[in-house]
């Protein structure tokens, strides 16, 4: 199941391969993506921001796109907003985890896309090194009902 | 000068090279960079949002760090904060356009960053497709002198 996703996210988005993005968990618990910090540098000291921001991306994407369609739902899923705090410089390899979104925040989600083919929301991931945080993201994401 | 900023941003940001990021103007009023859609699709029909925000980031970066360094100050230069607004779906090539920095602004930063060995200034950028903007971005960025 994890080099399924890996697969898929390398096969549909060639920057998620460009980055060499592992699948470290994808269960419905969390979902946490790595990526090493070579292909990922910023003047052979730390990580690029925009590879950070991105991994965050990916992982919330993942959580948000995978459990609709668990539940049955054909959907585009789109980012509307992007917010990255950057706290700390990444000197190794970094993971973005997106934890399980709350049942009463996803229901709501999932009744306004149900009822207008179209949903909004709010996704939080945090983003570690290998000394512990290094960023906080935060997502707004649009689901679309699919006709098929 | 074109040339010679897209290769030291090849070779040094690995991921401008993955995303084929072409710098399109580099003078004292805007810094504009334009990538291809092909390395940067999701799901082979529109941008993915990591590619979208990580252009913007570049041009503000470039922008930022290179109009210190042309007037005399050996800086490194990081991002803290990254807003991304994603107002359309981006179907071809696209472009971050970063405009100069108010001179009030520029002025009191440069103030705080020599006197303090370190400034902050936020910064933005536009996002256009071919159709015209895609999205807004806004950073904030950390200049730090570095002894030499």
């Amino acid at each position: 199941k994890r080099a399924e996703l890996e697969a898929y996210l390398h096969r549909h988005i060639p920057m998620s391969a460009a980055m060499r993005v592992r699948v470290i968990e994808n269960g419905p618990q969390r979902v946490v993506l790595e990526a090493p910090l070579e292909p990922n540098l910023h003047h052979r000291a730390t990580a690029f921001g925009g590879s950070v921001v991105t991994l965050a991306i990916l992982a919330a994407w993942v959580q948000v796109h995978f459990r609709l369609q668990v539940e049955g739902r054909t959907v585009h899923t789109v980012i509307q907003k992007s917010t990255m705090d950057y706290d700390l410089p990444v000197r190794a390899s970094f993971r973005a985890t997106c934890a399980r979104i709350d049942d009463p925040i996803w229901e709501r989600f999932c009744r306004t896309l149900d009822r207008r083919g179209k949903g909004r929301v709010s996704v939080e991931a945090l983003v570690e090194g290998d000394a512990g945080r290094v960023g906080h993201f935060r997502g707004q994401y649009v689901a679309l009902t699919v006709d098929v």
